[in-house]
């Protein structure tokens, strides 16, 4: 390998960009321009999930996009600001006190740039493994928990009152306690923005078709539904001066882009928050490469994951001195790319540069634009990530994973996002554990006339009293090596004229040093009683590290190839049992 | 299950306690007299290894026999104050900042309380798996390091000063401060007390047996080192008055037997020990069932892993209301015990009976017992512990448990016993979880003539282009089914003709929800681009549970029974490969 395959693995568009032509470019723009139409008033909206000023969500998407062009490796991932990271953002912000909106923001751009840098780390290191930790099911869970919570969190904009918590019970408590301050101007814009958005995503799109307006089309107008609101929706606040009568509106957002923005690099902030960026990076890679895999496996490309991580740390890092916060692939917004279109990371590139326009040009008219509209485009837009199923589908395949994905949906909702998704962490990796650590082991006996070996408590099989054949379905390692001793010395008190164990071992994948005293004990203590040990159909790779050590050397009987030509050698001085 | 059977097994005394008879009695008694000698001098030497004055190591051991004898299922464990717990009770009450003596006592019991609680709660619950999750290289480790750091802080004895640490450093650091004020009087009669043990073990018996004494009490006779030196000892500080020249006796020990003791219950301090109490516990417990487990089974005798909880729960218990500190089954006492022919828990009983007729009759001797001695038993005691072979064994046969080993055996070293223990379970359970999740995967093709296939790295076998075969060496679980993923659409990527893809279960023992999902997504993405998933040879538990979902409705492809079908089914409309 020379430096030159190591420059382009590290900067992507080195290779892409050389093969950069116009018919990509009609498809990136194409692209480009829907997502988007998509992405400002989400992104305005994820921010204000965050806690953070609109325009943040703009210059995250900007930095994120721009970024995230150079060093990712995904054709069709849109980077920018997420549902549930905004969600994780405010909670742990929220776990500080903070006083002010600067510090508050200060603190953003800090957990935004520990994320970033921690994502870069693991990249560098190849280390992206960490994200496998986070079970299927957890994130399911997790990400139903945490839609929730936003879902309730933006009833406060509805209602057109002012509530906060960090879980389901403050909430609704802090919305009880403010119920009665509802505006019902804001109440009825909101509603009628909710109808509109869950219309133009069914209604509007049958209207089209019907109109003879071409299926891609209409499917594209359908998605512009958040800018319909946004616009018409702002045209009534103009026209009716709806802020007299108590609806809130956006404001001043500032024009033009952000200067450079510092983090704070306190050592008490950093310190502060790098539990929550950990989380927030896990999180967020999981979510991105997820999707990102997915659509790219679609066409047959593939995406590098050790890379993601870099491009989804630049994208952090770069939104972190921009005045942003944490951002990440998006889910639907990728697969809106993704159909559009999307040839290269240039789509994201070009959907900066329209965002940046809409920062330098447009601000001035976002002032109209109602909180209630965006607060109705987070519920519809996250409403399809509120999803039950994996409860009951965990409850019928596994009471193990149900056990992992009720911790975490419950404790995500009732105390918590970072306690809810640590604790489903916790508890997928323990169950795991105690699920290795009582392995399948099976008594086996012959059955007649064959030379197949099966459980003698399903079988009519034929064993001999001086003879245990024991089959181990499961790789032995520490936390299960207990256990087998423990199960060997009980089946063998039961046998008194036994002479001879043979641990069949067709199903064992590794063998850890923990085990290998294991075995190194059994024989031991059965030789102290005059019981010989054997190993039978050991697989290569563990006969190849075995023979590293002494342990065949002190091993008291045989290694056989075939478990039948172990009992055919050993059982001569038994006599055969009929059934155990 | 009536009744009666529960009760027996809750309190095995009531089970074997029916068929004692004067031959067991016989047996016992022996072993209980053997034990009784060298615990007397152990347990109050550990006494001070805690922190804690003599006396309430006769009171441990006397309690701790005593619970143990009851509800405890090894016929030969001897339970009472052992080398590591102490040592790891001293850093739990270290932590704490206590004033006098009897705060730190009533500390101790607290600790000793919560660690039986936990022990019982654990034996109820049937939850002893938890002691799986500490790896056997780990605690050998664990165990040398604390016996370097045991031997390390008796060299204050040794050497007649003061000195204090919680670790290598802190300890060499406080006796370097301290080395000028050495009493060489002290010195002097520590080696010497030394030299007398070590020779007691080996040159006595040699001896012995020339002067044509039996074998077996030669044995005996050679394990009574530690008395004889106290004696010895004793009798010179009594005759040259040594405490005149600076040798630091004993001194006075309460006569008789313990009053009712009351642990330290406030919240603060429950919480402030509940964490050391629970690495007590586990630590006590594996150290337990370790011996016991192997001593029973030399005898084709068993115990009852969650029964042993229970015995160990209750000696601890017994032994917190007594004015003691944490026990456990020790070693090298549990082996003296079974060599001298235990036969039931009675001879722990005797033991204890033993060691309360010196509490109540022989105190005022101890008075002359120079602190030194106990010191040179210690150290002689726990010099067998000191096993750094653990570290080459692990270097030659897996560098991963090298990892664990080091970590656990520096942590331990240069921060401490808790850091260290904690450091080492958390290592070789993420080792073991980055190892499973990326599993050994093997593209397959068939040995040509037969029905055998084989890795298509390691030999010449035949493929076909639209075909893809690939072997899965490991269970499927979350931490590696994205390696799966990753790994099927980067070989999909690389075969533009494909179209079909067989993945071959044979060695996957378990599929978890999170896999299970993986391999849908799988399915559907593979299908969205023409190509269909398959599967062969998935074992039985597997199918059953398979079967419960949905998932052999969606999948594009077929189960097969044996892989070789599935190639013949599959292989038509492909066109063979020589080699891939």
């Amino acid at each position: 390998m020379n430096k030159g395959i190591k420059l382009t693995r590290l900067i992507p568009i080195l290779d892409w960009g050389r093969h950069y032509d116009s018919g990509k470019f009609a498809d990136d723009t194409l692209a480009a321009i829907v997502v988007a139409i998509m992405l400002v008033p989400q992104a305005m909206a994820y921010a204000l999930v965050a806690g953070l000023p609109a325009e943040t969500g703009l210059y995250a998407s900007i930095f994120g996009l721009s970024a995230y062009a150079f060093f990712g490796t995904s054709n069709t991932l849109s980077v920018g600001p997420v549902a549930v990271i905004s969600l994780m953002t405010a909670a742990a912000l929220g776990n500080l006190s903070l006083s002010g909106n600067a510090e508050y923001l200060a603190a953003a751009l800090t957990l935004t740039f520990l994320s970033g840098a921690f994502l870069m780390v693991l990249g560098f290191l190849r280390l992206g493994f960490m994200a496998n930790f986070l079970s299927h099911p957890v994130i399911s869970a997790f990400i139903t928990a945490a839609a929730i919570i936003i879902g309730v969190s933006q009833l406060q904009h509805l209602l057109g009152i002012s509530a906060s918590g960090q879980n389901l019970i403050e909430l609704m408590i802090s919305l009880s306690q403010a119920i009665s301050e509802s505006n019902f101007f804001t109440l009825g814009l909101g509603i009628g923005a909710i109808i509109l958005l869950v219309w133009s995503k069914t209604g509007l799109r049958t209207l089209l078709l019907v109109f003879g307006i071409e299926e891609r089309l209409a499917k594209t107008i359908s998605r512009s539904g958040p800018i319909l609101v946004a616009l018409i929706t702002g045209l009534l606040a103009f026209q009716f001066r709806l802020d007299q009568v108590g609806v809130q509106l956006l404001g001043d957002v500032p024009q033009g882009l952000p200067g450079l923005k510092l983090p704070n690099f306190s050592p008490e902030m950093v310190n502060n928050l790098v539990g929550s960026a950990v989380l927030i990076s896990i999180i967020g890679f999981v979510e991105s490469i997820s999707v990102g895999q997915t659509l790219a496996a679609r066409r047959r490309e593939r995406i590098d994951l050790d890379q993601e991580l870099v491009g989804l740390g630049a994208a952090n890092i770069a939104t972190s001195f921009a005045g942003g916060f944490p951002v990440s692939g998006g889910f639907s917004r990728s697969i809106v790319n993704f159909e559009a279109g999307a040839a290269t990371p240039a789509a994201g590139l070009f959907t900066a540069l329209l965002i940046a326009i809409v920062a330098v040009f447009l601000t001035p008219v976002l002032f109209w634009l109602p909180e209630v509209s965006l607060a109705a485009i987070i519920m519809v837009a996250i409403y399809p990530l509120i999803d039950f199923s994996v409860l009951r589908k965990s409850w019928q395949y596994s009471k193990a994973d149900f056990a992992a994905v009720s911790i975490t949906l419950v404790l995500t909702l009732l105390v918590g996002v970072e306690i809810g998704i640590g604790a489903g962490v916790l508890a997928s990796i323990l169950i795991h554990l105690y699920k290795t650590s009582q392995p399948h082991v099976a008594v086996v006996g012959r059955v007649a006339g064959t030379e197949h070996f099966r459980n003698i408590k399903r079988h009519k099989v034929e064993t001999f009293d001086n003879l245990l054949s024991i089959r181990i379905d499961e790789s032995l390692y520490f936390a299960n090596t207990r256990y087998l001793e423990e199960l060997v010395f009980k089946l063998v008190a039961e046998k008194p004229k036994l002479e001879h164990v043979i641990l069949m071992c067709t199903a064992v994948n590794k063998i850890d040093l923990s085990a290998l005293e294991s075995l190194e004990k059994i024989n031991e203590t059965l030789g102290s009683i005059n019981i010989k040990l054997h190993l039978s159909e050991v697989k290569g790779p563990i006969m190849d590290k075995l023979a590293t050590t002494s342990f065949f050397k002190s091993l008291t009987g045989n290694n056989y190839l075939s478990h039948n030509q172990a009992v055919e050698d050993l059982k001569d001085s038994g006599k055969p049992l009929s059934r155990l």
